[in-house]
């Protein structure tokens, strides 16, 4: 019995969330005696409830292929997070009205562990209805926070551009130093989890070398010992880089980034963390500075893509297809790390329930016992997880990413469903 | 008659710098006959004047080669101008001095326009002071704001390394824009001449495409017409992003990033051009934003380098070379172009007066008539100049950039030169 699919895309994108769009629409696509129609939400969730659906066999198989070295999301994708069954069951039975009138019998649904936490109650919420569906989770997040999942697509592509940035940007301070810039700041992502910032320490390898000093965010922020660092640091070496989590947070909790910066009017500026530290190095040594702030240049990438990312990436929309097919219901397909070196990996499994609104932050002993570096044990899980380029193609000196042309699926269902 | 050559980097380095220097030291070293030791200094000028040379004959082949795909300033770069001959003369005649013990003939000063008038100046001493030495300028510069020359090695690679991030970035913030960010900024470099926040221009083709507004440092600019803009073009296309100079100035003609934000202690921040964009557009406009601030990343970044830029950075320096075995003095190499499509270039050569301490700013028929993009004019000029891919070798995922052994050529010369 044929049924038609449906994929959604959800919260912040990645420089390989296509990559996973492509492979299960790939896999879906040989399938095509079990799945019918492949159906994409216009902005993830919200063109579910909103019956707004993109017919992705309008796309050709070139497109389609294209989306693996495409970043953004191709479909659009959407911070809308469901409330629970109890708060808010209109949106689930919306979704199965959407799903039902489009007999639509998968739901592949590409994001975090908020993501994850709605993929499991639509599963729910199908069977209490007497619509089964079968629901399959995604993993996706830059932050690397995912719980089971050994990593998480996504981040080993960010990982691989600030490592890559920062042991670039050293370059260029350590060259100037004598002269100029003493102190540079790169600022990275990841508001609870440190892993970002932790893979900027893959830019040098010994204590000499660039970063010497990451702050993370699960190490509250000791500004008298972190500027003792500074200037040993640039005393030793003639300049101090440094990484920046933009969760990084003082004592007392608040984020580094709130810490004090009125504009002229006396309204608190929305800072970074960046220019926050260095305005503390400026005041208290006086040291000149520069500072970079990644944003979402890190996680839109592809250019610097981590091959290993961008074949995860794959995997996991292919499992997902697979589980599906194979009778599997709210799951999520995980990396599972078989061998460090030889870095060997391998597709399992786990039941959404175990992964939703789990976060993983950075275990302590990955951090150095000052709290300002990687131990070894991080190196070793980081470092094949940035293995590897896989660059797009090229035209004209820019990347040639491709643009689907997303024809819309005609409505069924008369009537808006507003959203709360 | 044999005699040794001296080369030295100077000011803001590039992802390219070290390309030249291959150039230059690859030639010189085909030119045994007429050139002996080649020696560079210790953080450019700095190196001559306090007599710490380089001795890059301790330098195999291969780490020479690797010079071309290594960003940053191999021998170490400085901010350092001579002043006037009137001024200073102790400066030059220390110069000379030291150029005289090591038996130096040939000077390569691989900067922007201040370095050319330093090596003009430098020319003119040694024959006033009975030492004639030849001095080849060999262009570098980010801004590409040295005159003469069609384009200058370094802006090339930022060129593509903002266009690439544009486009990459715009991808993420359109998929998101329904319910997340709607106005992203990118700060990029250029305190006086808008070229490098022309290059994002490269992004799009079209008005719907990102970017959709370029502030540049040669236009004025106007809060109300960039709000009007800003809100228009998210009524359009759901997002807006935006390319910012740092040199962007207020009409009165302060800097956009010194206008008006103070720190808790009340003394002013040293804050960007895209946060004073941004606050604006949250104070004025509400929307979502987020900003990315490249800094030092944009002009390192060798991993996404332009091929035509490393092919010409290169150029330039073997060029210095020649001109200099053929009797020339006091001039520099130029890129000049001989079509647009197909790009073609070759090499001239211009006296260094002509070109010491002139900036080429963007011409205005190359702004929009509305001050917020780039005409088709601009655009054939820019596009060959990111053209090509030129990775360099990468190892356990991370770039193999090279690190010279930089070994210390012996004094010659008793007491230390302390600098003014």
């Amino acid at each position: 019995m044929k049924r038609n699919a449906f994929y959604a895309q959800s919260g912040g994108v990645t420089a390989v969330i296509n990559a996973s769009a492509c492979g299960v629409i790939e896999t879906a696509r040989k399938n095509g005696r079990k799945i019918g129609k492949i159906y994409a939400g216009q902005n993830g969730i919200l063109g579910a409830l909103r019956e707004e659906l993109f017919d992705t066999g309008r796309e050709t198989a070139a497109a389609i292929a294209g989306l693996r070295h495409t970043p953004g999301g191709a479909f659009g994708s959407a911070r809308y997070k469901l409330k629970g069954i109890d708060e808010n069951l209109a949106e689930y039975q919306r979704l199965i009205e959407v799903f039902k009138a489009h007999d639509i019998g998968y739901f592949f649904y590409n994001g975090g562990g908020d993501s994850m936490d709605t993929a499991h109650k639509v599963a729910q919420m199908g069977r209490k209805l007497g619509f089964p569906i079968t629901c399959i989770g995604v993993p996706k997040t830059v932050d690397n926070d995912l719980p089971v999942t050994d990593c998480c697509p996504g981040f080993g592509s960010v990982a691989k551009y600030v490592a890559v940035s920062m042991a670039e940007a050293a370059l260029d301070v350590a060259s100037m130093a004598e002269t100029s810039t003493k102190v540079f700041i790169l600022e990275v992502m990841g508001r609870h989890a440190g892993w970002i910032a932790a893979a900027c320490g893959l830019a040098g390898e010994s204590a000499a070398e660039a970063p010497h000093i990451i702050l993370f965010p699960e190490i509250p922020f000791d500004e008298p010992r972190f500027l003792e660092r500074v200037s040993d640091t640039v005393r030793r070496h003639g300049y101090c880089a440094v990484a920046v989590s933009e969760g990084c947070r003082l004592p007392d909790g608040r984020f580094l980034a709130d810490s004090g910066t009125v504009d002229a009017f006396g309204h608190k500026q929305l800072g970074g963390a960046a220019p926050a530290i260095a305005e503390r190095v400026r005041a208290r040594l006086g040291y000149k500075f520069h500072y970079a702030i990644a944003d979402y240049l890190q996680r839109s990438a592809r250019h610097i893509a981590s091959a290993v990312d961008v074949e995860q990436a794959y995997a996991v929309g292919k499992a997902a297809v697979e589980l599906a097919l194979a009778g599997e219901n709210a799951v999520m397909p995980t990396i599972v790390r078989k061998s460090d070196q030889p870095y060997r990996w391998g597709i399992g499994k786990v039941q959404l329930r175990r992964v939703a609104n789990r976060e993983k932050t950075l275990p302590r002993n990955f951090i150095s016992k000052d709290g300002f570096s990687i131990t070894g044990r991080c190196r070793r899980y980081l470092a094949p997880l940035i293995r590897g380029e896989d660059y797009p193609p090229y035209r004209a000196g820019l990347p040639k990413y491709v643009k689907l042309r997303n024809v819309p699926v005609p409505r069924k269902l008369s009537g808006e469903f507003v959203l709360k």
